[in-house]
């Protein structure tokens, strides 16, 4: 394998890169700026059984019940884009870090920092838009907090969603339980969100209008876990993650390194609009760096990837899903190696995102 | 009755009280102006019969236990002050959200928006406090999510922590179970938070330094509440609050508009310490109105009064505890009134705060 390793494109510059004294924007960008920051700030102090699982939601075991419990804050700007605004992004991303732990997700709360000045009518538009999305998701919101910041000390409208959902019975997903010769499967394309935010934020144009992906994927979630827990194929998935800052080459590095595990990609498999592909190319971004509000992988069992594939695709938000690699030999805990195999032939490392490709995309 | 009506002090202008078309510092004050957007804008909306209790926690019934659920963002500044930091008063605030439902605390999330620039020394320091709190409060930070905004979007560090906790079966809290009659209990002296935060912020000193006082209060609840469910006792804590944002005179008149009662109070009954009394008047600030992050509220049954005050005053939060109050006459929902009988004899309508008389305490 011969691996021609091309360094991942950034609009960041080395010395923000290299700073360790002062948060940079980096710091938020899902790539290794936030891993070093977890691993140096956060995980000595904060360290426990739980939170060391290093999932996107904590499974808690309460009165005989196994909750999912994940929380996220939306900084997205602009605030309304092709595809949806920071309100349903805000629901679709907490119901889909409920989902990829396997729950039902059941209960949001709603937390909002508002910047002085804010037109009322512009939070009037972002609460029915969480109404709706929050309805079509089948989740209630239960409880909520409103902040007010000074002019100039917020950016409109920043919003926190926490959720809560129900783990079912025999569902146990975790980034740490990827095995040598499991089929990473994708649901769709990737870079939809990414590229629709960048280009409504920079006022660019193209042929045809790049929508995001933002949608909840819960529906696809129980679907999936229908398949695999019927008797033998229970377990057979093994983690599910949504690819969304860092895009999913940090989804895969994340699953890599948790289980010890190398992956390899083939790059003529993972589904791309043109579009995007276009705009990728003339922009200089690597869309596997680029943020997916809409999108799932799983890694499975190579017996029961099929059945899973097809369970997928029969979710509208699943139709292009795709078999788009597989787990490799294990490798020290740590030291993931993710791969992708080129339209050339050639090998290169996908490695974790070096600063910040596109800050704010959720 | 002679009320000498007194309109509450304030530091913002009418124009901006009157802006209905633009979010101003007012709509984050916990007074008139959250009350008419949580009305106008959040409720019509988001309405469940969940959220529509508005209690400072949801309780939800999962797999046969009932669990509290409550969410706070906290924009405090200064980020440290005496007594405190952001980051205890995070942990804080959320435990005392949960304990105020009578629940046992479990579980916080913890979502960090940070702004370009901000010293990792400074983050180290809030996440340490954290720690410290959470482990004295016996509550685990089992999930977490870290956001970057520009140099000038943000404010430092915005903390939203999510908070999960159990409520013990018999025990049923909300606002609107006042009854005539009922005496209010207090847990010690108002106004600590605020101006402690006031004086730092704006460079104040006096003779003694006012110390906020922030802390956890669930352990004083569960022994309230020990003395309240003893057979016959059950039930006669009819409601918790902790007079955050908006004070004493906030709390008050939430419960005795959801209960569709009065509340009567004795201005000498009310703990305050003489430095923040001096204060106040030096500053032109009515105590009534100013935060408390280590106090409580509780309307109790006139014959579990005496033994829940002296539950609260073995508790070290709650030595100073005093009633405070009774509640009067039914009068019609939403139509709440609580008055307060001065030192001198006359009586004054304690209304919710208009404006905003310090932003930014939590």
């Amino acid at each position: 394998m011969s691996d021609s390793i091309a360094e991942p494109l950034s609009f960041v510059c080395a010395p923000a890169i290299a700073a360790k004294d002062r948060i940079v924007l980096g710091h938020g960008s899902g790539g290794r700026l936030s891993a070093e920051l977890l691993r140096d700030v956060f995980l000595p102090m904060f360290s426990n059984p739980i939170l060391d699982r290093m999932d996107d939601q904590a499974v808690l075991e309460i009165g005989g019940s196994r909750l999912a419990f994940t929380t996220d804050s939306f900084v997205v700007q602009p605030l309304f884009f092709p595809g949806g605004d920071i309100g349903s992004l805000a629901v679709h991303g907490t119901v889909n870090d409920l989902a990829m732990g396997g729950a039902r997700p059941l209960f949001l709360s709603v937390a909002f920092i508002l910047e002085e000045g804010l037109p009322t009518e512009t939070l009037r538009r972002i609460v029915a838009s969480m109404t709706e999305a929050s309805a079509a998701a089948g989740v209630s919101i239960v409880t909520g907090d409103t902040k007010v910041v000074e002019r100039g000390k917020g950016d409109g409208v920043f919003i926190n969603t926490t959720g809560i959902g129900i783990v079912p019975e025999g569902v146990s997903l975790s980034a740490n339980q990827a095995r040598p010769g499991d089929r990473v499967l994708l649901s769709g394309s990737i870079g939809d969100h990414g590229i629709a935010i960048l280009a409504r934020r920079e006022g660019l144009e193209f042929d045809a209008e790049i929508v995001s992906d933002s949608a909840p994927l819960h529906e696809m979630v129980a679907a999936m876990l229908g398949v695999s827990t019927q008797g033998a194929a229970s377990g057979q998935i093994r983690c599910l993650r949504d690819p969304t800052r860092g895009g999913l080459s940090s989804s895969l590095n994340e699953i890599a390194s948790q289980s010890g595990v190398s992956i390899q990609l083939e790059e003529t498999a993972i589904p791309i609009r043109d579009e995007v592909k276009g705009a990728c190319e003339l922009l200089g971004f690597d869309p596997l760096y680029v943020a997916n509000e809409g999108k799932l992988v799983a890694i499975v069992a190579p017996e029961a990837a099929d059945a899973v594939l097809d369970a997928m695709r029969h979710d509208q938000r699943g139709a292009d899903a795709q078999i788009i690699g597989t787990v490799g030999g294990r490798i020290g805990a740590g030291r993931a190696r993710v791969t992708l195999r080129t339209a050339f032939g050639s090998t290169r490392i996908v490695d974790l995102l070096a600063g910040d490709q596109l800050p704010r995309i959720c």
